[in-house]
């Protein structure tokens, strides 16, 4: 007999829906979950679609199934030889995040292909800043009906996020919970672990006046900001399918373009400079846009000037400043076209651009770090 | 100024409701997410309630947020000797759950206090069962209003599930996203992660002819099944306030009973016992029953047979029989009073259970394991 897999399609097995209800409701006098008119095929599919994607995402230390089957096992260290670099004081990094209601943008879109990458973004983004390598990832996929002809797209979208960040989707569950959720509705939310040697970890205490801001762009909105960005859409009538002026495709491919995952570039520098300590602070540019994030990295002592000329914003930002929405109120909410941040000592900041280049990065100079009192200026 | 808590509440910075939209619709010329209507002390009323929830979960291995606030830290050793008993090879567990439609329940009661520990519950009796500690605990709460006197109980029984199991807290993300979800209903999914050394999995590999299971109760349905037990109140007119013959509580408080944490008897157990390996196999009784997860934690050359007159099932289970749930569609649904099974060997398992009631728990011989093909019998 085949181990079921740990990811576990809970209510497939005891789901009443609706319809079943009302056409059957006091027709027979015992109930059961067979009256659910659950499709076995659809989940035998679901299984293979879940098992297919997380295999892609596999390296070495990731356990097979055998194990019991009630959770992942993933190994810190490295066993074989060829890949020794273990970790002295292992310290663990644990964050968790949603895609917020660009789910909605994308069902609207009928295209759930890329919703996976945003979900694993906004997971591993957050997990790089201190200096972490990303090990694995799960997630929790709750949906009105499972359809797995239709949310496949979403679990590849996932796998292909995880091995975009190097890490391994070791589990998830699929909750179906037609009560809870509309029509054609789900909500995702995702869970990533990663770990980073104690000496090593990157906190922003170290930033110090002089220290460089070099700025990552964005894809476009990535996953903030997309309640006020639906709000726009549907007071100025906004047309999804339409190609606006300047856009250079259609609006609806423009916003659910996926976010960036800068694990690569992040950890090719990181790569680059083991024994010095160049970088003093990173940040993901996520809701709050680059005043609130940049102030989470910075230590007290010190300010961070941003110039604003130093990039051009995508422009799916003109198009929303076009709409009604200010350039105050648009730097506030969203990336703006930066979506990480790294601050490094000056007189490594070419020499991390180099590193950033090489990794496929557009990196440029976005700002400097003065003495301050923690905030952050734009000039 | 202080740094922002790494639990993140997204959507209130950018949400416009629709009653926002509805009022002011085309009133104005710029579109600001202030016009949402945000409520500032609901925001830092919330952020004081999770801060507090989670410092009541920290042990000495968490880091504090002063490190940049993207992502929890958690350090993997101890490095305080008197507690010094590190891991040699250590194996990360991952696993996620959410508590499915019982949140429902929970919402139509009015008590939300011990949802969270439900959601804790299901992940980390998942977590322990190839042997691993629960290390930290994350958790994502979507809602359709951030109502924080409303939500405030949810955080705080998250956090008591967190002390059960003894595991910190680490983060959390909160969404709100009134399109997704309807008024006064949210969603709930946590994310565990612990360790085990390698040479201390669990896995069910070792289970031979002659082990025996042992037993420890549930406390009632736990956390599935909800879409059956919701469908027959529904279809039976259930009442959740009325104390039905032999419940001895009303039906809601029968139905909301927490599920039951199995972290510290699991760990006294396996504390008792550090070189030699008495248990083969663990099994938690969820979605499926005892017949489908105990199936899980079997070898393929191995049955176990169930002696049905071994336990006695809680009378919510008789409640849900005499609405019409035939006996052998509970035994397929629901854990019918057996909430986690341990698979032990013979000549250990009066010791086991000794260390198991001196852990507090009532544990009672549920059956054995026989040679055969991976198959679960009831007797």
């Amino acid at each position: 007999m085949a181990k079921p897999s740990i990811w576990r399609i809970k209510a497939q097995l005891f789901v009443l829906t609706k319809q079943t209800y009302t056409t059957r409701a006091m027709a027979k006098a015992s109930i059961t979950y067979k009256d659910s008119g659950v499709d076995v095929h659809a989940n035998t599919r679901w299984v293979s679609t879940i098992e297919g994607a997380m295999r892609s995402t596999y390296g070495p230390r990731v356990f097979s199934n055998r194990h019991g089957g009630f959770a992942g096992l993933f190994r810190l260290d490295y066993d074989e030889q060829l890949f020794r670099r273990n970790y002295k004081r292992p310290v663990l990094v644990g964050c968790t995040d949603g895609v917020g209601t660009k789910v909605l943008i994308a069902i609207e879109m009928k295209k759930l292909s890329t919703i996976g990458i945003d979900l694993v973004a906004m997971n591993v983004n957050d997990l790089i800043c201190c200096g972490a390598e990303p090990l694995f990832f799960l997630d929790y996929l709750a949906v009105n009906k499972l359809d797995p002809k239709h949310l496949r797209d979403v679990i590849i979208g996932v796998a292909d996020g995880c091995r975009q960040a190097g890490c391994a989707l070791l589990g998830g569950e699929t909750a179906e919970m037609p009560d809870l959720y509309r029509r054609g509705d789900f909500d995702l939310a995702g869970f990533a672990v990663g770990v980073v040697e104690h000496n090593r970890i990157i906190d922003g205490s170290r930033v110090a006046s002089g220290d460089v801001l070099i700025g990552l762009p964005s894809s476009g909105v990535h996953s903030n900001g997309y309640s006020l960005v639906r709000a726009v859409v549907k007071r100025r009538r906004g047309q999804l399918s339409r190609t606006y002026d300047g856009l250079g495709e259609s609006l609806g491919d423009a916003l659910l373009r996926p976010t960036k995952i800068y694990v690569s570039a992040v950890r090719a520098v990181l790569q680059a400079y083991r024994v010095k300590r160049v970088i003093t602070a990173m940040a993901h540019i996520t809701g709050g846009g680059l005043k609130e994030n940049l102030a989470r990295a910075l230590p007290s002592n010190c300010d961070a000037t941003v110039l604003r000329s130093s990039w051009q914003p995508p422009p799916v930002f003109d198009w929303l400043r076009q709409k009604g929405v200010s350039r105050a109120e648009l730097f506030k909410v969203f990336n703006m076209g930066v979506g990480f941040v790294m601050i490094v000592r000056p007189r490594f900041a070419n020499g991390v651009m180099r590193a950033l280049r090489r990794a496929g990065e557009e990196p440029f100079l976005l700002g400097q770090i003065t003495r301050g009192g923690g905030r952050v200026r734009f000039r």
